[in-house]
């Protein structure tokens, strides 16, 4: 919205657009990266000590920017500044009034103290799009408690699931329950802005991870119990099966996955099982779905004499679908992944060349054309002001005071 | 775009959008359920044997619309059509010279022969935004490979990642791969819109899943990889430590996620251990990354002498993030879910009540109005022909040739 001369769309979709991210650690973060990937001037605004994520995300050679803080902030700006001063919540306010989005996700005491609330920020911006990424929904019991990923985790049912196939509860080991909502908020930012621009009012997303999460898991999970009445229990016993996993072969794992008819005899032919084909307990998916157990455990045991690769030759003749299974480290080495252009390097003051990965999808519509790293702490301080039509004179008082803090490069800058 | 009149946006920000589904199973149709939560009109466009996953999604009551698709497919209309016949091709291409936006997710052949490639569709609509769903990108070496889910999460190290944290590889007992890359495409389709829209001109987005998933993997646990030269291993310790899990109480599990400093005394303060409150392993955020399993050992091991509910009670006194373990029976009875009206039954011909979650967001630019359950097969193929100007006389015509397939309640409507 500040820089209308962007507005010609060079940088994607997004282009034009000023998303003011008030949030850390990693459920806002990621969603407000993926706003930066496509154009948008995501300005994040960070406390005099920056987002947590910074030190808690691993280790680094300057120890202020983590290897996860830099996958998930690329391509924002930062600005440094005490929300807690009477000046800080100043600046703030004429941030609100020039941006197109805000992003929050401090609980309600922290949003109202700070100015920070939807109300607040319509009061002073009747276009603007309010995202609160949150634990709990506002109508519940559980509003305003605490949430970071292993709660949402686990309270959603996520370690639950995991129960259900080995008997132990345990999380994903991902922060899951934080990405998923990401990439959900992305979506809802997206809508409202579109909602914005058509009726050209102010609007207010309220994105509550554990009800997102419990949908994300019962939309898998809920199984016989969506039924009145129940028809069974709950659980897709295809994915809960203990044989669904990958598969031993003489020199490591293999992926299979046949799931027509055609595929499944394409599996028996290949593992020299043709008289399989017609057996009435594998021969339709209702069939295979009633005795999944012995289907399963008829794959599994099937492919432990010959080596991965020679299975992958196999199946690939008879068009049954299978891949080889890769740890983290093959992956990072994928020829696949080399050919697609997948990293890029960027550099990092202070920290070297930096991997990164590229947006993963082709999109003629056109993303950011020079991506930049994850900011220090307030490196565009100063630039951001300048943006919003701060005076030089105005920004130097800010950061004598410790109001505003410039992490720029050096004092030429100014 | 063929209903004009439903433009008001009275059905969300995608009222007036007319989307063509050719997808099946899981990722697709998650991806434009989304699209029709918020008031896209999706027609579902299925072969007359209908979706795959109406079958292999479960038991129900008629056999054909399994408790997973029925999650995956509300709000939408059901098309059912012969595509390889001239007639039928001669009916998607009036139905895409009228529509906003076509999703799919068959391999390359297929929509070459059905001509449903970007440039085909280009050709016929200059503003369609056309969205492929792949599993592999264009320019690597497994384009054209098959894809499912166990293949993404094995091959994109999902399973990788369980494998570092038991010694197993594992999948996540989700479709966890197709879900991920639903929630991005609808990201990108709305993206294409917005470009659409600035532009006037048709856009192409290909969403390849092994991509997509490999990225969300790595920007999790690309780790000190990251950096040139490595300064160490993939993985984030903190997440892959053997006690980032549920914790065991005297009657069950509680999720604790102490990470500031004053959560870190509250936590000690809780079990009654302030003597650690200055030990210099614990007192900082960089000390405790660096003594995570101790620090993990002290947390798992302090919980086991009193019930999960007398600790959640301390923690809320002490602000520590504290939650209870949920099964997924448990959520399903959980009440604040009952209290944020979470959950919704919509009667289904021949299944009866079906329980489905409602879109779990607050969103003041509205959504559907009056959900629907998902159609069975055909159900909606005579009123959808007549809404894109087909005659009544060539729509029997068509059904009479095995062409078109009514799966409509009955014969009164024609």
């Amino acid at each position: 919205m500040i820089n209308q001369s962007s507005s010609s769309l060079d940088d994607g979709p997004l282009s034009g657009i000023t998303v003011l991210d008030f949030t850390a650690v990693v459920v806002g973060p990621v969603a407000t990266q993926t706003l930066a990937d496509y154009g948008a001037d995501v300005i994040k605004i960070e406390p005099p000590g920056g987002d947590l994520l910074r030190r808690m995300g691993g280790t680094s050679n300057t120890g202020q920017l983590s290897p996860k803080f830099l996958q998930m902030n690329r391509n924002k700006r930062s600005l440094a500044i005490d929300l807690r001063t009477a000046a800080g919540q100043e600046i703030i306010r004429t941030l609100i009034r020039g941006a197109d989005v805000m992003v929050v996700n401090m609980r309600e005491p922290a949003l109202i103290k700070l100015g920070l609330t939807y109300e607040a920020a319509r009061a002073l911006n009747d276009r603007i799009v309010h995202c609160n990424m949150m634990g709990f929904g506002r109508q519940g019991r559980y509003f305003g408690k605490p949430a970071y990923d292993s709660i949402i985790q686990g309270g959603a049912g996520v370690a639950a699931c995991n129960e259900r196939l080995t008997g132990t509860p345990q999380f994903v080991p991902m922060v899951l329950a934080d990405h998923l909502v990401a990439l959900i908020a992305v979506q809802m930012i997206l809508l409202a802005l579109r909602s914005r621009d058509l009726t050209e009012r102010s609007q207010s997303v309220e994105v509550p991870m554990f009800e997102n999460v419990a949908s994300f898991v019962l939309q898998e999970h809920m199984g016989q119990k969506a039924f009145t009445p129940e028809r069974g229990d709950t659980g897709d016993v295809r994915i809960f099966d203990a044989n669904a996993r990958p598969i031993v072969t003489s020199n490591g794992y293999i992926c299979v996955s046949a799931n027509t008819d055609a595929q499944v005899r394409g599996f028996f032919e290949a593992i020299g099982r043709p008289e399989l084909i017609d057996d009435p307990r594998f021969c339709s998916v209702e069939a295979r779905l009633e005795h999944v157990e012995t289907f399963f455990q008829i794959r599994n045991n099937s492919l432990g004499d010959k080596p991965t690769e020679q299975w992958l030759a196999l199946f690939d003749q008879h068009d049954v679908p299978a891949f080889q299974y890769n740890t983290l480290e093959s992956l990072l080495d994928d020829p696949h992944l080399e050919e697609v252009g997948f990293f890029e390097s960027l550099e990092v003051t202070g920290e070297g060349l930096v991997k990164h990965m590229k947006p993963a999808n082709t999109f003629s519509g056109g993303g950011r054309q020079t991506p930049q790293p994850a900011p220090r702490v307030g490196e565009q301080s100063i630039e951001v002001l300048r943006d919003f039509g701060f005076a030089d004179d105005r920004i130097h008082s800010l950061i004598a005071a410790d109001i505003v803090i410039d992490g720029g490069p050096d004092d030429s800058e100014t």
